[in-house]
């Protein structure tokens, strides 16, 4: 199980190749949404999004590797390829061939090779896999290792020093490696905060398979805007985190994460990606929220 | 003639109400261009643009205003709104037809009136000036104003005290109010920077004028990308200040300064208008221009 120890150990270890990112917050967002919001803004970070943090976490431990490969629809991608400049290796990227085109080039900016011919959601894990065999090369799992989880939740102690009091933080879905670090740090070291997921409607494989107690996979990629948050499943490593340290999953329309991101770039001016919209999303709907707010801006590799 | 202590002096008026904005960088960028770039973030001023410093300044030494009135084709609507709330009396903003409607919702959002009907950056002017006489209020003119260039300057105090060692400040040139400020500061106390001024391609009054010793009036209003910039002729207040301070003009054509705007979204990761990628224009040509520049990036009342 995933221990604060880790952590503290994690930003130890990458502490010099990363940003410790500022908290955002605008009085008039917060007028508008009669909430006190405070903005974790990983947008900002190296590679424009947390996944730097674990990438780099686990590349860090490794002794004399060959090469890094992973697996990504677009930021862990850039995350790996960061990850492998800094230890001075070469890195492969398997990405589904409808990956955005931004996160290809700014992964092969990094230096990386993209691997994407026939490359599908679906069947990438067994794509990855094989190249790994072939090449000797290291795989860094984009959520499922203990080291990856440790590296994303860093950002949760910088979080807890920056913003005082904070009544829950609010973190987007995938296959859990992000909230399973900031959970742990925040049911730690401030376990009165609520920690709360977001998924996509239609994409809730995180909240069934809490509700349930087993893992529930979805059959087929889900249809979303919130391209961060594809995956088919939460991880056997992410899932125990989940279950002991994750308050409540909610889940959003892409509407409202469009009408989300659209109101961080309107009144914080920053460019944010569509998952980031997804995690601000429960404000702007019914549900009961405490007052004071922390939302995770994933990140900020996307275009108009 | 604008003085150092005027400047001084306003930013004592207007500290408590605007914000000291950041200045941002980007090592990647800086690789990219070839050059230690310094952006200064006004975008990230309250209301979203410089205009709210000038505004004040003027609001906050009037004598008992019955309101304030103003003509804009966007940021300084919504600064004199802002000064307005701030003071405590009704505004009416004078706004081209065809303004960005994000920006005139905008100042409607501040509080203000905006008058519209039949408005053209061309009769803008006598509208304004007719409005005021039928009202009484206050015309705070976008910048032919000292209270409105010392406003504007204040910006460059904080500039100087953020970025060591600058050679150079490159600022996009409308009606002058912001580079007459920025440049009696600049040259005052850092003489040895150059003070660039930004214009696009076909709309270059201000470097016409410059040269020829006289201002230049445009006859119509100049086709641009550029909306913050679409005066017809510089000020006769901030002309003289020009002339002392300037070091050159440099023009930069559409495309460049779109390329510039989405480079700044894409690495800064913040939302920009045109008009600050017409600033940083000059960075992606032919010119000649030093090593540590600072761009003012003068607004991000845009949306994609």
């Amino acid at each position: 199980m995933l221990t604060l120890e880790d952590i503290l150990s994690a930003a130890r270890r990458i502490g010099p190749y990363i940003h410790r990112t500022p908290v955002l917050a605008s009085t008039g967002l917060d007028r508008l949404l009669g909430k006190k919001l405070f903005f974790k803004a990983e947008h900002l970070q190296k590679t424009g999004s947390f996944k730097a943090r674990g990438a780099l976490n686990a590349a860090l431990q490794l002794q004399d590797p060959k090469g890094l490969i992973g697996v990504s629809s677009g930021n862990h991608a850039q995350g790996v390829a960061y990850a492998a400049q800094v230890i001075g290796v070469p890195a492969l990227v398997v990405m589904p061939q409808d990956a955005s085109p931004t996160k290809k080039a700014a992964t092969r900016a990094y230096g990386a090779e993209v691997y994407d011919q026939g490359v599908t959601v679906e069947n990438r894990e067994q794509v990855v896999r094989k190249l790994a065999e072939e090449t000797g090369y290291e795989l860094i799992h984009p959520f499922d290792d203990l080291r990856v989880m440790a590296g994303q939740g860093t950002q949760a102690l910088e979080l807890l020093e920056q913003v005082p009091a904070l009544d829950a933080v609010l973190v987007a879905v995938g296959g859990g490696g992000l909230i399973s670090g900031i959970a742990t740090v925040v049911k730690t070291l401030r376990p009165e905060a609520a920690v709360i997921g977001v998924e996509p409607e239609g994409a809730n494989d995180a909240q069934q398979s809490l509700q349930v107690g087993v893992r529930v996979k979805l059959m087929q990629a889900p249809k979303t805007v919130a391209d961060g948050v594809r995956t088919l499943v939460i991880g056997e490593k992410t899932f125990p985190v989940m279950q002991n340290h994750v308050d409540r999953i909610l889940t959003v329309p892409d509407e409202v994460t469009l009408q989300a991101q659209r109101l961080m770039m309107e009144r914080l001016k920053q460019v944010v990606e569509p998952t980031a919209g997804l995690a601000l999303g429960p404000v702007l709907m019914d549900y009961d929220l405490p007052e004071r707010l922390a939302v995770i801006v994933c990140g900020g590799n996307w275009m108009p």
